[in-house]
């Protein structure tokens, strides 16, 4: 039987037999990002969100350009040796990524995640690496406030009243470079998480509509390995905000899991609460570089040793909420150790 | 050094060390498409493109549900022994994979490849199952005039004039379920492409804008084996439809690779030109069901050997077209053996 060679632990749990190594990672921000608790573990931050270009999308795009370039020049890897590019955003038909990949000319796989996108890429650049299919694979992703806001709910020359549960699209790409072998945190297993959907319609309120999703893989993660949540020094959701992160740590503990401070969320690290961004931070952008900014920088300094990342999507579109949809949501995990 | 268990030729293309068997198959089209030339092939035609749905999007995520339920059928194999399911459509954030996802709920990957998601999802499937991370995986895509008529040009109430160069959007999914081992059509190798982009800015001539894509990842793919457009038995994109297919054959003729009538599209094949589609079929489900449906029938008959399945995708978007870029395209390559 060729089953007897699966990588699989539990039902629903993958773990890598040569953990793949995250060789270099790099983050660029808007300013706004750049001034929060976070601003110093950033490698670049824009002084504008414009940045010399003519739209915000066309920014968006360089944002993620810069960060998937700043990550190649880091590892020492030259471009002939990358194998893959994967990248997504939550822009309609990905354009952030696409024209990113256009710039960066490596065999492309385009993908859609919403938020939970650097998550879902460091899971497949694992597999193509463990699998034998790739010497290295680069990951990206962005978000950016102006062009999420004028997509998904208002332009924001508009002015309008957001809601306190509404999260604040982080304007940010993250990126790092997969290798084989080599020095730097490795990516042990990860858990691709199945579509929950529990009836929220509010799309100002997309961290209670992940937070069953989130709390489904952790609970599947943590019982497929046999774990407790104090074998992670960092469960770091992204994004499920203040409204989310609450709802997730009330939903484990009644399951059961004795989830302490070490479960917290990338959306709400990445600002202060004096930054008035309500429910936290949100967008593709914000768990990538909280991820590849600070917690790779304290798994790298040996503060960290054994990190999961559960990035979060909320699966809508304005389409779908017109048409009276509720939210499907899901959650990726991927856990990295020191 | 673990370099040297790399499943690598050449540059571009990765060849399977298990090829990945097609377990099954199964495809659900709209009455246009039933009427075509390929209509007895299909596995459901629908007589109507709503289907006591509310709206086209919520046909469309329903066209989805059918293949993927269907495939699942006929496979014999149970849901709690697939693994993953890989899907992608052309609407923003991909919603009609998204909505059937909940309804599937397997462990869930979203990728936006435009048309050319089936073949993405073939290759990455295969990956998951060659590299050891699956025990099955289920694949599918869809695509619906209607909708994608709304979201990237006009609302067809508006009855505006089609150009010539126009393809017509297929109303149909197709599924197939990839497996470990088993009887079945193989998928020897793949061959992921890179973007490239002539410039062509006109929506309304994608076939143009995707044929370099398409041409360069067939060159590839062929110098990475060291064959020849004689090795196999169909070599069809999907989709560039009549003008692009052209472009394609000329492209290839002129890079010295003896393209002859083997090389077709399965936009070509899809509708019969008394059909008044113009240039041809696409969208995702075009190659989807025809790949699904007709040349996969053909490889099961044992007709076709050796079959090259190039999906084609242009990665632009309303905004990005609006805002004066031209169309980044790519062509991903799978090979599939009976």
């Amino acid at each position: 039987m060729l089953e007897t060679n699966l990588k699989r632990a539990g039902n629903q749990t993958v773990v890598f037999a040569n953990p793949p190594v995250i060789l270099s990672s790099y983050t660029v921000v808007g300013p706004m990002e750049g001034q929060g608790p976070l601003g110093a573990t950033f490698d670049s931050v824009w002084p504008d969100t414009l940045h010399n270009e003519k739209s915000w999308e066309r920014a968006e795009s360089k944002l993620l350009q810069e960060a998937l370039e700043g990550a190649i020049a880091r590892s020492g890897v030259t471009r002939d040796q990358i194998d893959f590019m994967l990248a997504g955003d939550l822009l309609n038909q990905i354009i952030s990524s696409n024209y990113a990949a256009r710039q960066i000319a490596l065999p492309f796989i385009g993908l859609y995640g919403a938020c939970s996108t650097m998550a879902l890429g460091l899971i497949l650049g694992s597999m193509l690496l463990d699998g034998g299919f790739a010497r290295h694979v680069l990951v990206g992703v962005s978000s950016h406030h102006d062009t999420a806001e004028r997509q998904y709910r208002m332009p924001t020359e508009h002015g309008n009243q957001r809601s306190m549960s509404a999260q604040w699209t982080v304007t940010g790409a993250g990126s790092v470079l997969l290798g084989r072998s080599g020095n730097g945190p490795r990516i042990a297993s990860a858990t691709v998480g199945r579509i929950l959907d529990y009836g929220e319609t509010d799309a100002n309120n997309m961290g209670a509509a992940m937070a069953p999703a989130v709390s489904d893989t952790i609970l599947n993660h943590l019982h497929d390995l046999n774990r407790t949540p104090a074998d992670y020094d960092l469960i770091a959701s992204g994004d499920l905000g203040t409204v989310g992160l609450g709802l997730a740590h009330e939903v484990l503990k009644k399951s059961g899991i004795p989830v302490g401070q070490e479960f917290t969320d990338c959306g709400v690290m990445i600002y202060d609460p004096s930054q008035d961004v309500h429910a936290g931070g949100s967008g593709c952008g914000c768990s990538a570089v909280v991820f590849a900014g600070s917690i790779l920088q304290r798994v790298r300094a040996g503060e960290f040793k054994r990190v999961l990342l559960v990035g979060s999507g909320a699966l809508h579109s304005p389409t779908s909420s017109q048409q009276g949809e509720s939210i499907p949501s899901i959650g990726h995990a991927v856990e990295i150790v020191g």
